[in-house]
């Protein structure tokens, strides 16, 4: 991938590990660190966000994560809370003492939003939003970039290049799953990807299970093979009631099923040699 | 499609004709209509932009295209001239009396890009930026939303519905190929996308035969093929030398194959009673 | 694509037509004509089986299709009649003097059915099956060889290519949709891959407008599509009362709306200077 | 899946493990043990396999692999020795004392294969092969049923079922990667099509990371992640020289990097409880 430059992992020094700034210190990502982000799909109401948020914290969790604005197919569905949202987490950071991270949709939010989280989330939809690359390239805060739901390992990278060639060094990949003929899951898991960007490229790559299955039976399996396969952590949908749910019940595990997954997957770090 | 309500035909009274203003009266996109945009990539310089323009012109092209910011894969590419570009694109209006149509790929630029082009176009990578389609949504400018590289029908219309229910009914759809795994051709033309879109939708439809296959011998027999499966119109890459184009050459036809596309595709719109 | 020899139009003279004998003798396919076969996706009893033989040749229909050995993806699905559709079959063609095609799934079958049928179809799902492709190959009678349900166009044209160099050199190719992650058709129609292979080979090309959108209503755009694309023929489901067909009944036409199409479709052959 | 009647699990009697009768006693393939199967893709010449069979003999490996028949994209490439090749592995059997596995394409040939395999394979190309599979299900012989390029779960649990309902319950499943967009690697390999298949049906399923992958760099982190996703085993291509491999040598391991795959995976089957 002879396009890459500032991603490329040949042309670089090895392995980039992201600092997060946090009230309890930082918090690492990258070769040798298993970090583990969860939390609901979206920010719904401050009780439940908050009794989720230290249920997590004192299970290990290294980071929140929780929508305020959120991308919806369609229109007429549940968007978040917006600002609201984003007080919440903020009300969560201190709580916990534990860095959140919340996706960025729109250039003219990045501001604001940054006032608030630790993280900034690209999602996928966004992953070729070439204008909203260079805008979070330009700010001095992490800031995660999912896979578009279909694009190749090298698209993926050379968006990861817009934002660092504008500065922003404090970059993870994340592996959400794509998008193929197969139906039974709601995206296919490409664990190969995990592989190839460790690769090439020295960038921070976690997984996110939930998105790459779409059925929370699934999401423990998932997790586990993505973190044998080099992943440097992973991002869960957490809910304190994934029934009612107003976005991805379907694909989030309640607290005890996180509970058995974070379990093995320590197990597994511990044997792969990684911090957690 | 139950959550389609305003792009649905069902719902809404049968076929839009979306109405152009131009120097020399209205441009009609939708049934009934075959609308033929053409022009390059994007705008590389004055000189051969008003010559190609004025070509166009004369070989009965309704609407000039032509790309002042560019989304290109790598931050490394050649991006577009910006707002020199948009100057060359009100230039050959004034010269042509032919409406022009651009991106627009942030939400910050949509108010420049609208003061000099008569139709913004949201492209593929930019369908899901939902944060773009409502903005554009409450312009009062005629929009061309292209498909998704991986979307399915329902998306695309979903996306459409975006930007009808934030007030614009101006909204033209265009097919321009989807992500296979089939790598002869840049993309795989899904024809029957433009027939359940008009089964679908009151929206007019048009179709990019130069990304969809991304080779230029395929574009006049592609372009026939959407004609006669139901399409409103075309968008056609056309370059005055395809060979020293600083983007996407090897699908961009020179004048003479353009005419010869022209030329058939008018026998056909005459076979189907379109008007042209 | 290099590994091209027999299957090559550069390397080989220029655009094969393929005969095919019957009782009113011979019926052409390939470069220059537009040859329709047409008939139900299995023949399921005798008498609805002429009717329909009888009806599709009056329309001016060339060829006959009909499954007597149906690949189906449960074994607990209708199989066809076997031996007794042969039968069926032979009988058809014996009323109407037009040639039959129908398909063979396994090398033990070929003898047989070449002994009732004029032409054999090695289906998607086999398109990789080597031995079978060997098989045909070395028998003197038409073989139409469809498009794998993911196979790309270099596969198909090696797949031609064992057919050939075992040789036989009476080959016709069939697109019949592939595979994506569109789930609104049954598959997606790849438009360019007819205008692919009439530039990368001298083989003929039809197109099966039923398999590649699998929704009646899209057959008659699809044909016509295909037609302007440059398809030397098309395979089209017919089926007398479509709502009661005991295989791929949502896809087939009724004899009226077959008539549409067939008219539409020799509008468009007159234009393209193909014979009918 | 209402389809699903012999392989579903919900309708059976919980995992079924089959057993593989060998010189040593039997050797199992299901749920709770981790089976290994390696070889070369392909049996190229008498001395080099019985070197390569010892070899993995003493590593612990459970089956041997070897292609006689070899199906290739093209009728010019290097297609196997045939029944020399067949000769060679019954060899390899009696040196080591292990079962070997090995593939068959043509209906014709079952016999003669049974008569020197342990275990017949039906590869990819032929899942759809429905006469393949109905001939192989009428024998007493363990099989192994590859997924197809592009099957759904649904497809693929639908032809296991086609040997399943023709006699033959010794039937182990093997994901190998599909077909997508990404042309990084050769397939995707689908992780979540193991835990699916683990949840759905009775039936053992082991992963084929080589083919899954295509490079040798990605086998062992893809052998891992099958493992903990729960998968019953693997099938790794194994050369004793990959480089000069006449098929396959880019995706092929050297009998070192296998060592090291096997210790791995091992320590992880020891977390997961399989014997092995």
């Amino acid at each position: 991938m002879e396009a890459l430059k500032l991603a490329s992992r040949e042309k670089q020094s090895p392995y980039t590990v992201v600092e997060i700034d946090s009230p309890q210190g930082p918090v690492r990502i990258g070769e040798g660190y298993c970090t583990v982000i969860a939390g609901p799909c979206a920010v719904e109401n401050r009780e439940e966000y908050l009794l989720i948020a230290q249920v997590l914290k004192e299970m290990g969790v290294h980071i929140l994560r929780g929508g305020a604005f959120k991308p919806r197919s369609s229109p007429y569905s549940f968007m978040g809370l917006g600002v609201e949202g984003l007080k919440i987490l903020a009300e969560a950071r201190e709580l916990t003492g534990l860095p959140v991270v919340t996706e960025v949709m729109d250039t003219r939010d990045i501001e604001l939003i940054s006032s608030y989280a630790d993280i900034l989330q690209v999602g996928s939809r966004n992953m070729q939003n070439f204008s909203l690359l260079q805008a979070v390239g330009r700010i001095n805060k992490p800031v995660i970039l999912k896979r578009g739901l279909s694009a190749t390992i090298e698209e993926w990278l050379l968006a990861a290049e817009y934002i660092l060639s504008a500065g922003n060094q404090k970059l993870i990949l994340c592996e959400r799953g794509i998008r193929t003929f197969e139906s039974y899951t709601r995206n296919t898991l490409d664990i190969g990807a995990v592989v190839a960007v460790k690769e090439l490229s020295h960038l921070p790559i976690i997984v996110d299970p939930s998105h790459a299955t779409g059925r929370w039976k699934m999401v423990r399996p998932a997790s586990k093979a993505a973190m044998v396969a080099g992943a440097d952590g992973l991002m869960v949908e957490v809910h304190p009631y994934p029934e009612r749910a107003l976005s991805d019940g379907k694909q989030s595990l309640n607290p005890d099923n996180f509970a058995r997954l974070w379990t093995e997957v320590k197990q597994l770090a511990d044997i792969e040699g990684k911090h957690y």
